[in-house]
């Protein structure tokens, strides 16, 4: 079923996922901040439009898919934003990676105003949002889940209620922590298997497919192994996700001491310049502590 | 080919592995340092042996699956081990956890006496001894590897060389990085998702499958997800392959700050008399500190 759609935010994953809802057959209203990055969207033909106001005039679903809250909380309530012109009963689907409480505060606002909303933060990376094979953990009713379903359908493969509102946001932060966590787990054990003076492509062979498996092991140790520091996932991003999730912890009472180490020590990458590596380079941290230098190329 | 193998050390891995050699055919002579763990053995039709020398006399090929680095060494190497009866040319194949240094080592003694030597660690627990699938990483000759083939294959199914003397060990100790750091994040975020008011169940679904899955999300999420603290791998056994690789990075100047912290964590396990819980009760450390209580049942 074709309709119009709104998207608002065309990053390294929006362009593709906006691309797919044109190929899907939706009439497609995009806006970004720097808008050379839509002309890729305007030859596809969507239509390319000066504010997000703009881009929700007549669209029954609103996706957003920007950085943290602050943006978030622009792009739909602040001047120029979707909530001054969407239509009573619009759908808000926000596919940022924000604080679960924000994504409720957001919900309230929004519901005492006559929208829906749902929380929807992706997994997949790039890849997922090219080859429109995205996973999608959202909150909210059920109700506005199946209405979303045709939407997100376009790009995401695995789209998943976990709970009532924030509950999407809640599941990326846990996503966040097993990646992170595996991630410190493959750096230690290779950068182990080369101290101690073993070829480290034959042990990772060697454990790949047992007890220690792990998509981390799997698709970033062979990054690792190759010295291949190009992104497919930002530190930057890493850590602005692993910053929400360890704040939302604290306040909830959680200690994620792992977690908390993991954070530091991507610090290591980052004072180097490492901002735009990708979340193997953890690595290079480990690598540092352990004798080594680094720069990012 | 059916031969003479002895089998030293008749524990939870090493009993069932013992078993399989006797199915597979195979003469086999037995000792464990408490006998009456041997009765199954010699009711299977293994000749139970009052020493490790004892075992040894006839075999082509002494398998041993003891302890830390002393056991091993007194098993063959003390008074009344293999090495005082076994004949020149004996294979002596250890499936003990120890220093990849210790296996060097132990080595070197070994061949300097006229026998060969294989260090094997396994992977795959308890259940891939009975059901006769262990992953064996093995170092020493490539000669030596595929002497012990025929051997190994009663109860191993993913055999790999991977390198010289201690390599094995080495594949080991990477192996051990592995799973702690995996199951720490397994236990990070779901105290985080039960924190944040999520159902930890549905999170676990929402995220198994995507960038964050490994083998321990699979198989431990589900024990602590149901207060299961029962034992695939005991508490005491991870902590004693931890220290050892802790030890070995230390020396080889390999710094690992999760792995430590981890050895550190399940210390809040252990004074609470956690030592044959299971290694998820990792997640019951991180409730500890969350605010939770808990003792071993």
């Amino acid at each position: 079923m074709s309709e119009t759609v709104a998207f608002i935010g065309l990053g390294l994953m929006g362009r593709p996922m906006a691309l797919h809802l044109v190929k899907a057959g939706h009439t497609v209203r995009v806006y970004n901040r720097t808008a050379a990055k839509a002309r890729s969207l305007a030859e596809a033909g969507a239509t390319v439009c000066a504010t997000p106001a703009e881009a929700a005039q007549g669209a029954r679903v609103v996706c957003t898919c920007v950085g943290d809250s602050p943006d978030v909380r622009e792009v739909i309530l602040g001047a120029n934003g979707v909530a001054c012109t969407a239509a009573p009963g619009t759908l808000i689907v926000d596919h940022s990676t924000i604080a679960p409480s924000a994504a409720q505060e957001i919900e309230r606002e929004l519901r005492a105003r006559g929208f829906r909303f749902l929380d929807a933060p992706l997994s997949g990376g790039e890849k997922g949002a090219i080859e429109g094979t995205l996973a999608i953990m959202c909150g909210g009713s059920s109700e506005d889940f199946e209405a979303a379903r045709p939407v997100l359908s376009a790009y995401g493969r695995n789209l998943v209620l976990v709970g009532g509102p924030g509950m999407g946001q809640v599941a990326k932060a846990c996503n966040q922590v097993l990646v992170v966590n595996c991630i410190l787990g493959v750096a230690e054990a290779l950068v182990l298997a080369q101290k101690l003076g073993a070829d480290p492509h034959k042990v990772w062979s060697a454990v790949k497919d047992g007890a220690g498996r792990s998509w981390s092991l799997e698709v970033l140790g062979p990054k690792m192994l190759a010295d291949d520091d190009s992104a497919g996932f930002f530190v930057k991003h890493q850590q602005k996700d692993v910053r929400i999730l360890l704040d939302a912890a604290r306040q909830a009472g959680a200690a994620l001491p792992g977690t908390a180490l993991i954070h530091q020590l991507y610090r290591a990458v980052q004072v180097r310049g490492g901002d735009e590596c990708g979340n193997q380079t953890l690595y290079r941290a480990i690598q540092i502590l352990s004798g080594g230098e680094w720069r990012p190329k």
